[in-house]
Formats: structure tokens, sequence, C-alpha cells
């Protein structure tokens, strides 16, 4: 059976970051500065590229980084600036205070310059503070307005750059501007500039209510689907699992979306292992994830199709279970 | 006080029959006709207007449903075909059989015929058993189109008439096609013509994560919120319960949202009221809806825009409660 | 390497049923009779036992039910008084009418004779209809009472009995009083009898937010699993989808735990594939829990054991996949 | 028209603290001492009580709480030990290292030491990290085991003190082990001494899929509940938004399940106003309780307990509408 060239692997750096939330305001491990990160996802062995957080933890500047990179073989795909942390607390393009939603475009004009500086793909904008926690907060037209015209603002600055908006239904806003794929499309069309898109998060995708699948299949129609990344949860919250252990089905669904569909780009991770090793947690991810690569040159796609235009979900779903279930099988 | 004048009141004529489930299967009470159901309707008392399945009631004629709207001082609001029954369990506009496609798009054209006759705002289309209930059942890519295009042969053959598609997230459909305002209204651009709008029910955007009021907003900017039903639930499903009973603050910021704009339509009732007397049941809505519209009345609008300028959520609140509150308050 | 004995598989007869929902109120397909379902029933190949409804449909009498289950090769494992229809559409154990909770009783102490009949293991209660739909409609004191003490009524009438409830958090009421494993119990604790156990339902327990694997092993751990069905769901409503479609992990989960503990029931199905071929659905269930059965006993349990000791998810999930997706390799 | 007396408010300390959660890592404001957030506390004017975490903030003593208590004329309702953060953070009861649970256990017996040098009501735990994220990654007979006989281990060392359980569905786990009010009962009757109560929280019953009047009623016939806390959320998360921004007629059915069980403990707060002024977010809230508690006064109770004799759930709600929607009106 031929095997299809497997694809390149990624995660943000987060991945192999501590974490700290609302209850363990410790953390739930000694911090980590970007090097340290860096260091780690180097360490798992099929990573390619990495998203970078930015600002670096203090301390840290560019050419280390740089070397840090060289000194793991990975490069960036792309930089998240920070806007979602105290000083934009109360929403960076929503804040109500025109002075800090200056600051956070700022922040992010500097970020398309780090991404010049290393060669990434895109600027990635997850603006999780914008939006709202209670009824009768926000003007919903004002708000809205106020989250396209700066995303207008910063991608016509960088006409040379990619933007890639990262949607998600909540949190930590209750609720989210850039909440869903239907909405960010329409966003973007609103913005009307051509270097803005989409990145797709898996979880996001299924706890807001979507099939990612479906999801993945819009964007690319519109063309904004610039990047994706994966992990797994329970549906009704962003829980950043690792990919694999919840939702098989539905995972490889999306990926045969994407396989159909030519889209080539990295399979990339996007998890919390709060209580794990986060090293041995992108392996168990990605060894996953090439079961599923594999599982996919198995499927016998021209069945499948027929399956589907008569919509015979019994038929499809034998098709699936048969490449799926077998995926892990050690003599094929 | 000045009280600016009460809104028109109507309600989908199915508020007042009977219904089956899946349990129930002899009903939940016995069977009525479509003249059965206008004259319950007549007898709430408070109802304008009626949105009228079709086709009517074995042995029901157009003529006799003109008498009986005519005898109740009913008129008609909308006619919704009924493209979801066991001819059309697998779909009506992504039904993979063509035939059946054709069938219901028939079945459409006559109920325009029928909205004509009655003088009526707008065929209302709500394409309930269009959608999936597996993963890798349909191509999502194959699908959408199937769902975009029926609409826009829809639509472009009656240009005279308005169209009112109303999204819901799922049921029957595990997932539906048209389930969001922002996916309406991509397709509605998709479809390209300028008689085709949405329906915005209450209870469908609340229980799939969207903010009502939000949704509203983004629909009339985009001059597409033809019409609106209301209706509450435990965002959890489309449980059809009558309105004010859950969700007051977010009512009030639905209707709230629909003021400010100058949105002027009819406040119509969408609720199964499965056990319950269903004239009571409307009784029980419009007197509610009533204490709602005093209540906005009663809300100091220039401070709550002042207070949503700055998004303060207190402060939005006091001043919501001190409305919404008092607003059965006897002596007022 | 060693097979275990493949389980008994069963299925509520209702699988084979055509159904009705509030929408396409003339059916997904053509009435069936008790006879025709068990006909169908019989002609899957892999089901032994069946769980029937009653009454039987009109005209069907008990001896043709007798006869047409050994002409099929079915026996009974248990009779599902119909407590749900119109008649109770209020409630049977909680109407609010003794009249009407009088019937529901002695229509559930006739199903006990047909039980004995039959030589079937339970009576099945499923009181879809108990419970409340508005907050404040209920006093929920009096409200559980009427639902404890009714059982203990029930099942104190027929000590050489058994009476498994079947718990599910809603639908066709928004709220229902058996709602959950651990509520389960406390009402058998009130009952004090000890001839009344749980049917657990793996997709009532999934949308409930447990896990099913741990709901199971809460029974078991009381005496109280009294029988199991499985099916799938999207964790937000009893879509009784196909087994095996989108949760294989936590299916896999519950299976195991089952296992360890020496529980050796049937497998039964309990599915509504309002559009598919019910054989047909029956048979992809059937096949998909063969291979699952087949994983089981690849899984390295020991391995897995130790590595749930130290609560390390990812070595316990690695075990798991290997497991799981290898199960339908062919030169197993 | 009589009222009756106004109940005492309390507040969690950590109301007026500030919060991180893993985004925004540097807090959503300056840290705070423990002597500031009784400080803040006091403030407020209307609380009579807390509920203070242990340990103290690094440098605070008891003699120094104690001062800042009386300073504010507040006293010490419950102490609520920290077993959750990052030496925790897999677990207090349940941890898979045996010395972890020893060493929580151990600050629980140092929390009753300071319950009874402040003459406060109770120990509060709260076992966040006690739970699961992975299906497969425990054994859940043994982990049960160890919640229950960790909880009669420390609960059987204070016979002279109350311990009040919180149960949470999820978060910071994706799984709790104390998760529902009915699975509390259970674990409580299993530990089997007469100490170990509940604290209710109305919003972790919320979106965990109880309806808290029922939880509440459920706890007070089974004599366990110790305390309550109060919140808002939109049913799908712990969002702990200020109480009576959303769920109006569900926070007035707890309290009025609360006020005909004659339960009269304090009305306390629970709510985490991560980007409002946590002095003006209390006084919000108190506003709010106040008016709540002036419509239990209103409310023809008669009529509706006659409503609900007969589960009519219009009749039941437009009594309480009439008493919950005139609750704010100035002259009255």
């Amino acid at each position: 059976m031929s095997n299809s060239n497997e694809p390149r692997f990624g995660a943000g750096l987060w991945h192999f970051a501590s974490y700290v939330d609302r209850y363990a305001t410790d953390g739930y491990g000694a911090p980590l500065s970007t090097i340290d990160t860096i260091e780690l996802a180097g360490s798992v062995g099929d990573l390619s590229v990495v998203d970078l957080n930015y600002p670096f933890t203090p301390g840290v500047g560019l050419s280390e980084v740089k070397d840090a990179l060289k000194a793991t073989n990975l490069t960036a795909i792309g930089i998240t600036p920070e806007i979602y942390t105290r000083q934009w607390r109360k929403g960076a393009f929503t804040n109500p205070d025109v002075k800090e939603r200056i600051a956070a475009i700022d922040l992010m004009h500097e970020s398309a310059g780090v991404v010049r500086e290393l060669g990434a793909d895109y600027v990635k904008i997850w603006p999780g503070q914008d939006g709202w926690d209670y009824p009768f907060q926000v003007n919903h037209h004002d708000l809205w307005k106020l989250a396209v015209d700066g995303m207008r603002e910063l991608a016509g600055g960088h006409p040379d750059l990619k933007f890639a908006i990262e949607y998600k239904p909540r949190e930590p806003r209750v609720k989210m501007t850039w909440d869903s794929a239907a909405r960010s499309i329409i966003g973007i069309q609103q913005i009307g500039l051509d270097n803005v898109g989409v990145l797709l998060d898996f979880g996001h995708s299924l706890y807001g209510g979507e099939s990612p699948a479906d999801a993945a299949q819009l964007l690319i129609d519109h063309g904004m689907l610039y990047g994706m990344d994966v992990n797994d949860n329970l549906r009704g919250w962003d829980d950043d699992l690792v990919v694999g252990t919840v939702h098989l089905t539905e995972i490889f669904e999306f990926f045969y979306t994407l396989k159909i569909n030519g889209w080539n780009g990295v399979w990339q991770l996007d998890q919390f292992p709060f209580r794990e090793d986060a090293v041995d947690a992108a392996r168990t991810s990605i060894r996953f994830l090439k079961a599923l690569h594999k599982a996919l040159d198995v499927l016998d796609i021209p069945a499948l199709q027929e399956a589907q235009e008569r919509q015979d979900a019994m038929a499809a779903q034998r098709l699936v279970q048969d490449a799926l279930l077998s995926c892990m099988a050690t003599d094929k």
C-alpha cells in the first residue's frame, strides 16, 4: 500500500510552558522561558515548526530566539502577540479605552516585524479578551465595528504579511467577538483585504457546535484557511486535551476534508497538558497523528464518496471504521 | 411616563395544534384541523397575525382558510411549507434524490402562491431535515451548494415576494445546514438576491450559543431581519417553552436591540405547549410581552448607552433591573 | 491470542419500528406491528434477545408474540410498559391526577405478568413524562416522593421479578425525575427493596454529563446494574445514533469497566435509525461491537492498570489506542 | 405589606481578590493580601460574614486576620483550605501519590484549627483537582474510594466541627469526583458521619444540569444543606457572574425553596468579577438579593402551592412574574 508523505508537524510553544489558572495560582509547574520551551519543543523529535508568543519572556531577545530555533532545527510558523494579558483584560480591538486599543495594535505591529525577522508565515491574532460577559454590557453594533475596523487597520499596514484570526466561542471572555467560522468569514469580507484569513482550532470548532470538517470546508471554499491546530475536548469547553483521546471519528473526518481539498499545511498542536509531561503529551499526539495519516491512506475514498453521494451514513461509517480501526495494526 | 404604542402580536398556527413526538406517538391531544387552530388563535384576543403551515390539513381549502381568518380578525403574516415531513425526511433542498428536491421546491412554489392569495408578508423556509446526522455522512461542500442553489432557484422565481429562512442549529437533523445567523448571512450573500432574509427565532439563537440580541443586530446591519419569533428554553435544546419563563434579561436585551434599531415588526410566538392549554399559554406569553414592552418605556436608555460605551456591566445591569423588575407593578 | 467468548447481543424492539416526531408527523416510515418488528430483529442475524414495548400494537396478542419470537430464535429480555403516551403526558408516577397514577401502575402490573409469561429478565421502567418543564411548576419534595413511593408500590407487588429503572436527564420532559445514576441510587435506597435496579443507557449517561464508565462502576458497586444498552450522540441530546460512530474511546472504556467487574449481561442496542434502514443499522452496530470485543482481548490490561494507578493518562491512552485502533485489522 | 427580616449576607473572600487565568498570566489586577480583601469586603456595607481561604497570603497571621475582621465588623463563616494549588494539581484526596494525600489532609486538619480559632461554622472542602481529565485515566472504583475514605478520615478527626463539601461538575479538572448533589449524598452516606454536609453553589448546580431548587430540596430532605452561595452563568460553565444578571426566575425559585423549608442560613456570594470593581459587583449583587427577598414577601405562596399541586406551569409563572417583576418598584 502506498503511503503519501507524512505531513509536517508543529506546535504552539505554549504547549511546553507551565500554566496557571484561577485556582492553581502558583502555577502547574515552575515558570519557563521562551528558550526553555523551544528546547522542550526541539526534544520532541517530530516537530518542524512552532508558533511563538510575543513578547518573549523577560530577558529573551530576538537573536537568542533565532539561535535557539536553529539549534533545535525548528522554524517559526507564526507569532501570536499576547493581546490578552492584564493590560487588555477588557479587550484589545474592542477595549472601551481608545488608548488601550492603540497600545494593542502597536504590539501587533511589532509582532508583524518579528514575523518578518523570523521568516514566519503569519501573525496569529487571537483576541481572547474581546467580547463581553454580561447581557446588556455592550452595544453589539459598535463592538463588532471596533473588531472589524481594528483588524482592517492592522492588516492594511502590512500587505506583505498574512494575518490569521483564530476564532473561539468563549474563554476568557464569556462571549468572544470572533466566535465561529461563519462569523469570521463575514468579518473578513467586511475588512475587505486579501491578507486576512483564519486559523481553525479543531477544539474551538467542536465545542462551538460546528462540525470541524464542515467549518474547514467552508473556510477553504472562501480561500481563508491559513492554518489549523488540533487537540480534543468534551464538547463543552476548550479543554485542550491531547488530540485523539476522545473524538477519533471527527478528527479523522477533519483531516479527510483537508486531504480531499489538497490542503497541505502543517499539522499543529494546540494543547495544554496541565498535569502531564509536555514532551510526552506531544509525542503521544504525534504518534496518533501518524496513525491517522496512515488511516487516510487506507481509507477507500472512492467508495466513501459514492456513499456520501447517497448520504448513506452506515456505509460511510463502515468504510471509516475499516480504515481507522486498523491504523495501529503493527503489520501494516 | 409616555407609553409607545403596543406592538402587534402574532403566532405560528402550530402553537395551537396538537403534537406528537417519538414517545407519545398517539399525540399530546386530539388532532386539530387548520380551521380549528385558527379559531383557537382567534380566541386568544391579542393576536393580529398568524403564520400558517401549508398544505392545510386534509379537506381544508384556501377559501375556508380565508373565511376563518376573516371571522377571527386575523391576517396571515407568513406561510410555512411543510418540507420536513416523511417525503423529505432525508432533506428538502439537500435530499440526495433529485426527484425529492424538485418535489420540495414545487411545494414551496405552491406556497408562494398562497402567500400572494392571502396577502401575507413572506414564505417562511424552515428546512428542518436538511443537514446530516453522522460524521462522514455527507460531502460538506456539495451539501451546502445544494442548500444555497435551491434557495436561489426558489427565490429567483418570485422576485415580488420575500423569503425568510429560519435557521436552527439542529432537530430534527442532528445538524442542520442553516444553523446560525452568521452562516445564514453567508448563504444569502451567495444566493445574491435581495428578496431572501432571515426569520430569527429567539430560542434557536439562544441554544445555538449566540446572543440573540447580537444576532438580531448583525442581521439588521445586513438588512436581513425579515421577521422574528420568541419562546424560551434551557439553552441546550429547542424546548419551545413559553416566553418569559426562564431568560428574562436576555429576552429584554433582544427587544431592546430591536427598539434602538427602529425594527417595528410583529412580535410572534413560536411555542410548543405540549402539556399546557394552548390558549392559556398564548395569553400568559402576551401578558409577559406587554409587561416587557412597558419595561422598555421605563428603561433609561441614554444612561444605558452611556454605561455601554464604558462597557460597564454593573451599571447597565442596575438600569436594566430597575426597569425589568418593576414592570409588573400594578400602579405604573 | 485467546479470544473470550462473544457476548450475547440484544435490542429494544423499537429499534425496528418506524418513528414520528413533532415535525414528521406522518412518520419516518409506514407503521409496523409488533410482529413486523420481531421479524426485522430476527433478520439481523446476531441478535439473541429483545426488549418489547407493551401493550403490543393493536390486534397483536401474547401468543402471537411468543410464536414470532420462537420463529426468529429470539427471547425476551425485558418488557417496557408504555407509560409515556398521551394518557400519561403529564406523568405516570408523578401525574398530578391520582387516577392516572393508578392507571399507569395498573399497566405496569400487567407488564409484570407479561414478563412472567415470556420468561423475561425484568420489567423496564422508563418514566419519560415524569418530571417538569418550567421553573416553579412543581413542589420538588412532593414530586420526588411520588416517584419513589410509586416505584416501591410497584416493585413491592412482585418480589419474584426485577424492575430496572432507565434514567435519563430529559426528553420528552424538559427535566425528568430519574435523571442520573447517582439520583437513581438514592431513590432505590429510599425504596428499600432489593428487586429494583438500573438499566444504564450509554447515551443517556454521556449527554447527562456523566462518564458512562464511572456510572457503570458506581452502579455495580451498589449491586444495581441490571442491564445496559448502547448507542451514541453528540453529548447534547439523546440522539440515539448508531453505536461506534462518534465516541469510540468512551464506549471502549465503558465495556472495559464491565469486563474488569465481571459483568456478563447482554450487549443491547437502543438506537433510533430515523432515516436509516433499521436492519442495516443494527448490523453495522454489531459489526462494531464485535470489533470492540476483540479490542478488549487485545488490550494489555495489566499495563493499563499500572498506568491508572499512577493516573498516567498518556500511557493509558497509548495502550488504548494500540488495542482500539487495530481492532479492525483483517489479519488479526 | 409585612416584610420578613432581611437575611444576613456573606461572601467568599476571593470575591475581592485579584485573579489570574491561563491567558492573563500577569493577573487581572495587582495581587492583594488577605487583609486587603477583608477590608474590601468590609467596605461593601451589607456583608456580615466571609469565607476565608487558608493559608492566608504570605506574611499574614491569624491575629492580624482576627483584628481585620473585628475592625470591619465581619465574622468568619467558613475556612476553605487551598487544596488545589500546584502541590495538589493531581488531586488532594485522590492524588496518586500517598505523600500528597497526607499533606493535603494535614492542611485540612490545620484549617479545622483555624475554624475553631475564628469561631466559624464549618471547614469548606472544595477538592477542585480531584477527578480526572482523560477517558481511561483512572480506575473509577479506586478513585471514588479514595475520595470517600479521605473525607471520612478528615471529618472523623473533628467530631465537634462541620465539614461542607462544595460539589462542582468540572474545572479545573475536566471531571471532578464530587460533581453533583446526588453523588455527594451517596458519598456522605458512605462516609457515615453526621458532621459532613454540602455547600450548594447555585452556579455549579445550574451548569451541572440540575435544577438548583430541586437540588436544595433533596439536600434539605437529607439534612445535608450546610451552606450555599450564589452567582450566575450561561449554563455551560462556572462563569461566576454576578447573581441576578441572567437567571432571574431560577434564582427566585431557589430562594423560594429555601424559604418554604425554613432554611435560614447566610446568603453568600461566590463570584469572580474579573473585569469589574469587586465592591461595585458585591453591592450590585446585594441590591438584587434584597429585591428578590422583597419579591418573596410579595409572592402569593398559597396560590402558588395550589398551582403546583395541579402542576399548572402557566398559573405558577403568572404568580411568579407578578412578584418578581414588581420587586424593584420604588413605591412598594
